[in-house]
Formats: C-alpha cells, sequence, structure tokens
C-alpha cells in the first residue's frame, strides 16, 4: 500500500528533526515526555500565520525559525530549559515541497541549536494562510518556574537586548520610504528588518533568571502592555524612565527623526526580550551573568505600590501617554 | 491600562476552563505540568480548519468538543488517562462573541466529562478559515504506552464501535438526495450525521489496552489506511474479513444501497474508533472489560507475516482493491 501524500511529506521533511527517542520516529499518533526526577514540565503554545505575523514571501528557513522562537522565548522567560516541541502546519494546496525544504531546514537549524528536538505533529490543509502552531515544552527544577506574579516593590526592572526594533522592522517593510526619512544607513536597516525577520530568544539566561529574578516574562506584545501585564499579576505599578530604554542606533535614528514613533518602539511588538524583576541585591549577580551570557542587559524603571498601573516618564518628567500600549490580534 | 480585545476574550471565554493549578488562571505565559512519579507524558497534536475537518455552520459547541475529541482519541488508543490541553485559536475577523461561548461551552463540557482540563493556549487572527489546534497530554505508567509497533503474528484485530459512519455522514452533509436513495429512516440518517459532527473517543478502555494490546492506534484516516500503518509499525501484515467489519445500520442500509460505498466505509475518515491487536490468550479479558465499559468491540480478522500489506477479503473471498486507503490532506 503506497504512502499517501502527507506521510511522504512528513518522512521527507520532519523525519530527520524527530531525534528525541520518544517521537518514535513521527511513525506512531503520540509522542512520549517525561521530565527528569525533580523537575516540572512547562508547556508554551504559540501560532504564527501567513500576513499577520509573518509575509508570505518571507524566507522559509527564517518562518520556521521564527515559529519555533517565540516559543524558545517563553520558555526562557520563565527559566526553563528546551525538552523538545510539537509541530502543526496547516497548509495551503500552493505550498512546495521546495518551500518545506527550506521551512524544515530553518526549523532543524534551531532544534540543534536550542537542543528543542521535534516531537511529533499534525499536517492539515486549508483554503486560507500558512498557520504554524507549536506548543513547545522545557525542563525546570520542581517549584523554580519564573512567574509574571512575584515582584516585589522595590524590584529593579530590567530588560535584555533593545526594544522597539522588530516594531520599526516591519515599518519598514510596509512603508519602503521610511528608511531614507529615518536617515538609516544600510547596517540600521538591516538590523531592523532582521529583529523583525527572526527573533533572538534569551535561552541562555534561563538558569541566571531561575536564581535572581522574582517575575518575568518575554516582551512579544510591546513593552507598555506586557509590563503592564507583569505589574497586574504581582499586584504592583512600575515607573519607568522612558530614555533608559535601550534602544539600537537605527531605532534612535527613528524616534529622532519621527519622535511620535517612540510609542512605536515601546508598544509595538515581537520583542522577544525578557523583561524581569529583580531584587536590587541581586541586580549585580544578574548583570554579571547576563555579561558572561553575551546578552545586554539594561535597567529601565522599579516596581512600585499599586494594581497594574505603568507610568513610562518622559524626558520633562511627566508620564508618556499611549494610545495602544500593546498588540493585541482583536 | 485597559484590558486588550485579545486579554477580554481569554478571560471571558476561556479562564472558566483553566482548572489546573498549572493553568495558573490562564495569567502566565505558560503553564506547568508534571506527571505522578512513575507515569510518563504523552502527547497528541491535532488541529481542525473550517471548511475542511467541520463546516463552519456546525453549532460552535460540536466543533469545540469535536477539536478535543480528535486529540483525547488519541490517548485512548494509546493507553493514555487525559491530563489537560492546550488550545491555539485562530480567528476569522468575523468571530462572534457569541460564537466563541457556545464554543467555549462545548469544549469546557468535554474538558469536564473526560477530565482533561485547559492549560494554556493562543489566540490569533487570520483572514483564512476558523483553524483550532489542540495539544493534548495524558499520563500512563512509565514504558507502558501501546504503541502501534507492537503487534505480533497471529494476533487478533480488534476494532471498537462502528466503522464507517462519520465517512457517510460527510456525504449526507454533501448530498442531500442520499438518504432517500440509501433507504435511511430518520434514526439512520441522524446517526450518521451525528458521527461526523461528534467523535465518541473511547478513553475508557485505555486501561484495558493497556493490560491487552500489544498495538494500538485510532482510526482517523480510515480503517484499511490505519491498519496498514499499524501492520508496518509492526513489521507485519493483516488479512480482515469485510464482512465482520462492524457497521450501523444506517451504514449497512448505505452500503446494501450503492456496493461502492464499501469503499467509502472502509478507508473513509473521521471514525475516531480504537483498532487494536490482542494476542488470542487476551481477548476474552478484553471483551469483558469492554463489555463492562460499554464500548462494542469486534474481531475483524489478524495480523500475518509480512511487512505492511493488508488484505480485506470479500464475500467471494477475494480481496478487495481500493483507490484510496486512506483519507490525505495531500
Amino acid at each position: 500500500m503506497a504512502m499517501s501524500g502527507e506521510d511522504r511529506l512528513i518522512a521527507r521533511h520532519f523525519r530527520p528533526l524527530a531525534t528525541h527517542p520518544g517521537a518514535f520516529g513521527l511513525t506512531d499518533d503520540v509522542a512520549a515526555l517525561t521530565p527528569p526526577p525533580g523537575c516540572d514540565l512547562v508547556l508554551s503554545c504559540d501560532a504564527i500565520v501567513g500576513g499577520v505575523h509573518f509575509f508570505d514571501d518571507d524566507p522559509p528557513q527564517s518562518i520556521g525559525q521564527k515559529a519555533l522562537r517565540v516559543n524558545l522565548s517563553d520558555l526562557a522567560a520563565k527559566g526553563a530549559k528546551p525538552a523538545g516541541f510539537l509541530l502543526t502546519l496547516v497548509l495551503p494546496a500552493t505550498t512546495t515541497d521546495h518551500w518545506l525544504d527550506l521551512f524544515a531546514q530553518g526549523l532543524g537549524l534551531d532544534a540543534k541549536a536550542y537542543d528543542c528536538p521535534l516531537l511529533g505533529g499534525d499536517t492539515a490543509s486549508t483554503p486560507g494562510p500558512l498557520t504554524i502552531s507549536i506548543a513547545a515544552f522545557g525542563t525546570l527544577p520542581t517549584g523554580t518556574l519564573v512567574r509574571r506574579s512575584g515582584g516585589h516593590n522595590g524590584d529593579r526592572l530590567v530588560v535584555t537586548g533593545t526594544i522597539g526594533d522588530a516594531a520599526l522592522g516591519l515599518k519598514l517593510r510596509r512603508d519602503a520610504k521610511a528608511a531614507e526619512r529615518w536617515n538609516l544607513d544600510a547596517d540600521q536597516r538591516d538590523h531592523l528588518a532582521t529583529r523583525y525577520l527572526l527573533p533572538q530568544p534569551r535561552n541562555v539566561l534561563a538558569d541566571a533568571l531561575r536564581r535572581h529574578a522574582t517575575a518575568a516574562m518575554d516582551v512579544s506584545d510591546g513593552l507598555a502592555g506586557d509590563l503592564a501585564k507583569l505589574c497586574a499579576a504581582s499586584g504592583l505599578g512600575a515607573v519607568v524612565t522612558a530614555a533608559h530604554v535601550p534602544l539600537s542606533d537605527g531605532a534612535r535614528k527613528a524616534v529622532a527623526a519621527e519622535p511620535e514613533l517612540l510609542e512605536t518602539v515601546l508598544s509595538g511588538g515581537d520583542d522577544y526580550e525578557v523583561l524581569a524583576a529583580v531584587p536590587a541585591t541581586a541586580l549585580a549577580a544578574l548583570h554579571e551573568e547576563a555579561h558572561a551570557a553575551g546578552v545586554p542587559l539594561t535597567e529601565i524603571g522599579r516596581l512600585v505600590a499599586g494594581s497594574g498601573e505603568t507610568r513610562f516618564i518622559g524626558e520633562d518628567g511627566h508620564a508618556l501617554t499611549f494610545r495602544h500600549a500593546s498588540y493585541s490580534h482583536f
């Protein structure tokens, strides 16, 4: 009996990624995964949709990488070590074997780089856009998950990397003349574009976050809105010095040219950096470990008494106001 | 700071389903799940797409139930007890709050009935059809997962329930005159239609399968094709007596009226029954336990030497031939 198209597709493109013994070589209905003794399993799921989270003509490799990395970023912020993932691939009839080859190539690169093998999955056809849903799993010592809710009054707020690049990169994709208006050189333009295309999840920081952070989350829907969520979960407020929020050279130039872009930077999505609350006494140690791991870390403000209110203080000493604090699909 | 539309949607419709402590009330980025000591975690994922796996005007409750049940069926066939699920909901802009209310209602009913609470999820918008991807988790004693690959030469093949109803139910949905041609009464028509709309996963049989089956899988892509997969994984062939395959009254009438529908019955999808290989010596015990659990169980054939070949023997003693042994999306 001949293999179906679906089985051929799985065998050709995805079996090579299923290196975990619990994946059973993708020849069973399920996968098996058991966290090591003394460990909890952490579950993340995030979907990306063509025309919404990526452009259909983005390189297939980077689409595969982005699909996995948005999940790896969640695991990183919670202090978990990647263990594997399930892939649901919903494909338009126009998807070619060549596209799938490149997509699986990108996905495979990251599965290896982040030690996060494919465990199983499902494929389906759709009359709509390409849709990729990934459930990723991580492990950490029992009870050590870094919640959003653990922040204390007075904790310092830190973020990794730079903020707002991806939101500006998306604007560049949509507006060919923006790079010129923002006075970007080629490197700065490429930097912003790449930051939209390919998140850099901070998994190397997971252990340090577990040791030092009282609360953390990844910044995926905009710093302002995500900070409000962390504050609400911790039953606190926050004060951030807007000028302390770390910007790349390109982002700095863009905001200088069009000051209203500061809102895009602070509330746009797709940063995939870590936002964490850290006791003042632990700040030096976290800085040191982040430095050793090669991850830029910047203090931007602190948690204060309150119930979810966040204030971003501008150059004039007044709080900024945003039209939309965070990206929402609805 | 006001909640985004996405946060409101989650809080209103889905937080009530997140009764597992590891769901953190859907207020964190991830969920936590730890199998009991001595247990493995089993992972399943299956997506359903509007216009492909269900009709957009199907009752929203049953769409929610079907999305979960297709996954519960995988856990059942592998011998696992449901532990929870992640929900990725990809929604067209036209989705109403009322639709979501009913969808969450159906999903919530089954989360409770099958003791499989919502652990977490993701929502995204799409210009395409409603797409629901679920990753479901189950637990079982370490090493006892019922694989496809464990069958032995001579094992008896059994299936639960009846085969082919859902494929015929789908034909009824597409062809208003079929019920008349097949001489179905109202009950038989409703039975076939319901079997397409709402799978009946056999989770009550999970423990018995673990005790008695050497190999098992759920029949989701058609009995003939799925049996071929079980045989290939076990390194064996199979002989099935077509007349022994259990049919509902409606399916029997349909095949009597249009004999070519036998292929639809034996190779159509969406049965969500269990196919298992059982040593002859364990057959009586499995029958007894299935009877006690209220699950019809029928012996249809046996595993024989071979490498994935399956023969369905017809009334004339010759093997049937199929154009398509199983449903494939590609």
